[in-house]
């Protein structure tokens, strides 16, 4: 057990090693000594993990798909805007999420396995359009996997954007905003005063207030 | 005369071989050697129109304002529509711009200036809204610079997806889904059925047909 979980932790530490240093130097500048080096392991405790530089990559871009958590909102539009909102609140605090995204969006020798994180999005997003569809919360003739391509394809610009002006503070405000223009064409009428475009609870770093206090 | 075209010249091909080098190495792992080397320029015509990689970088990045054609149509959010699909054609032939967008997308020591292009085509939008505004085209309450950095950041988020999928062909169609999906957040009821959210006219490579010419 414990041998397992330092595996896990050696695993981990390997892959917030190479988020950092692809994040210096870009995917293609990058060496596995780099990441040795910043990782504090030997060559063979990575090798143990990763045949590859390729396969480093491969791992940093499946935290994508780990990070998208259907939230179990009833009204499934909204588990799709709630889906885009924490993972953008995590794209501020993980490094590496914030390094695999980078791998999708940014031209490198690793780009041919570029599509996987954006199919693995669309996917996830189309499943709920379609949940939402039967539970007739979207207008009919809503094209489901175009407008799904179209929200990833715009949270990947809004977050590459958020990046350039604020380190992605601002990603949440700018995620809302792109709810509030996107749902007057996607939500049937009498369901749009009751989505909510913006996130329910604070950062988690914040304290929570605890239920039933006073306020 | 011939001695300015030639400068104009010389300078086209310093920025087409800096797009080339930007694109295969990365902006930080390019040299301006390599930039002349690709050019065939000796460094002495390359420091008469930049004193510095930085400053092609610049230039390159003012490649995307140029592009910031407004078009002429009375109907600005039209407009507004037709400046994308413009910009996104032109992102598929023009290599100069392909990489002037790379060089504000991707994460790079050149970051700093990363702002510039983005503020430069919110500015546009945002003020072709203004004239979409005053002559009642957009439903009431429109925010309009949320909505113009909403569809800058959306707009870049889709032309990096389209890249990863297509090398950008697919990018009007995409381009065209946004719109189809924002207008109703956006525009007037009765204006909908009016806005055309695909391309006029064939790519420009294209012949076009002589007017009057029976079809």
């Amino acid at each position: 057990m414990a041998r397992q979980e330092r595996g896990i932790r050696s695993r981990r530490s390997i892959l917030e090693a190479a988020a950092d240093v692809f994040g210096e130097r870009g995917y293609d500048a990058a060496s596995t000594n780099d990441i040795l080096a910043r990782a504090g392991l030997t060559r063979g405790a990575l090798y143990h993990h990763f045949p590859s530089k390729e396969a480093i990559a491969t791992a940093l871009v499946e935290a994508q798909s780990e990070a998208l958590v259907v939230p179990d909102h009833p009204v499934r539009l909204q588990a799709v805007i709630d889906l885009t909102l924490t993972f953008s609140r995590r794209l501020q605090t993980d490094a590496v999420l914030r390094a695999s995204v980078r791998l999708a969006v940014e031209q490198s020798s690793f780009a041919a396995s570029a599509q996987r994180p954006y199919n693995q999005s669309v996917a996830v997003i189309e499943d709920l359009l379609g949940q939402a569809e039967k539970q007739g919360e979207l207008l009919p003739g809503t094209d489901l996997p175009e407008v799904a391509a179209t929200v990833v394809g715009a949270f990947t610009g809004l977050q590459v954007m958020s990046q350039a002006y604020s380190n992605r503070r601002d990603l949440p405000a700018r995620v809302s905003a792109l709810w509030r223009l996107v749902l007057p064409g996607l939500a049937v009428p009498g369901l749009l005063p009751r989505l909510r475009t913006s996130a329910p609870v604070e950062p988690v770093e914040a304290v929570e207030p605890v239920e039933g206090a006073p306020s």
